[in-house]
């Protein structure tokens, strides 16, 4: 899974006493690495709130392999492997950057709502970044062939 | 599911500029009823890393239904739905402490460890703690029946 | 400093590899006691948000003396210190609840302003609210001499 | 102030209800750019603690100006203020990365200890570390003047 990658650092605040990473805050790295993805395709999540449209998340699941630590860089990739009419899925995956060695995988399911949390049609309310988010995940899912 | 409730105040960090609370943070309510679950049952988690255990999460997965928000009561129960020699899963609920409304439903799943992350029977390192769990998952399965 | 006490257990998530709480979570600790303190004289302040007033920080600052460790229980006291047209400070110990050790002292500055965080009259736009910080205020200074 | 400056966005999760930063999250924005400041310098903390050395927070103030926003591209810049037997301090600034907006500004007063809390001469412990910190605080205190 290549299609994207966010390289983050882990701060001192993101561990806990376990001398590991909180296991929360990765599903702050997913929404991290998300917004960095789209943003690096041309879609601004705070753009797609300027249309009168937010990308609430309906579920999470996150599969815990090898705790990162602190000060380690991390690498996140993601990838859109779902879009539907009111709803998008994306997969992750945080790695050491420099080992590869896998430390989370995880998924998130995502609703396209207005301001009044109703679903909407991103391709009325937000057509430039509806037409991009095809493009995205057809090429995800290319690449993933 | 009423085996065990706790319940919780929305603050006002909890929330993000959607106005509601900000997704990552269920998981860590996960974690707070959790462990007042078990220290309710008499399972202190500080007691069980003085006997060089650990209960680290190997897996989570949340439904997120309908936003709780800022200064709400919300009640979490929780109980134990698997024990297995070293691993452990716990299901969630977080309602509105008064009306019952459904927020998040969510399960996590743990190992049981050393202070190397070894894999360790509770059993013989931390028996009084093992002993409880077992009553405590008999007890949560035939509430459930 | 016996004015109002608030109670809490430090979770594991507010904790970090140093083995003790993060120092920025004692600032959302202040939070937590100033919200629960306000309230339990009446003043939610959900309450005056609906009066289209909002109470920001200007300024904080926290002493460290000894750091509070995973699952102790803590008490955090709380009193305004100022009460000005449109600004009020807010004093905070947080102590070891059985043991009285003191952990951490602060004191918060806030502005009262409105939506578009423009300095407001609290007396006006919230007169009830402001009657009550009013009483508060006299009473907590009282109670220091 | 321009000795030293480290580039972030504000995340979604960094943000509360009120449409901005919560502020406790600056505290959060100060321990990273610490962190950058000093490993850019040739001192990462990490290594710092492999020495067996700490250097906890003993105090923090913080002034908000302006608040940040999601999404927004923030500067901080810190520089060492105070160099002492076993105690430092730090100031910063929070600024938006294009414009120069000032957002916070604040300081941090640090311990240095070993294992056991206890003061320790950093140049004895660790005197690659505290080489560079001298000439560091030396460099800071000359672009001031």
């Amino acid at each position: 899974m290549k299609t994207f990658e966010t390289v983050m650092r882990v701060q001192y605040y993101d561990t806990d006493k376990m001398q590991v990473v909180h296991h929360a805050n990765y599903i702050r790295y997913f929404e991290s690495a998300r917004t960095e993805y789209l943003r690096e395709e041309g879609i601004a999540y705070s753009e797609i709130e300027k249309c009168g449209v937010q990308i609430p998340i309906l579920g999470v699941n996150a599969k815990y392999h090898v705790p990162a630590v602190y000060d380690e860089l991390i690498s996140i990739s993601c990838r859109i492997v779902k879009l539907g009419f009111a709803t998008m899925e994306i997969e992750y995956e945080i790695r050491n950057s420099e080992t590869g060695e896998l430390h989370v995988t995880g998924r998130t399911r995502h609703g396209i709502v207005d301001e009044n949390y109703k679903p909407v049609a991103l391709k009325k309310k937000c057509p430039a970044a509806y037409e991009k988010l095809q493009q995205l995940y057809k090429r995800d899912k290319e690449a993933d062939e």
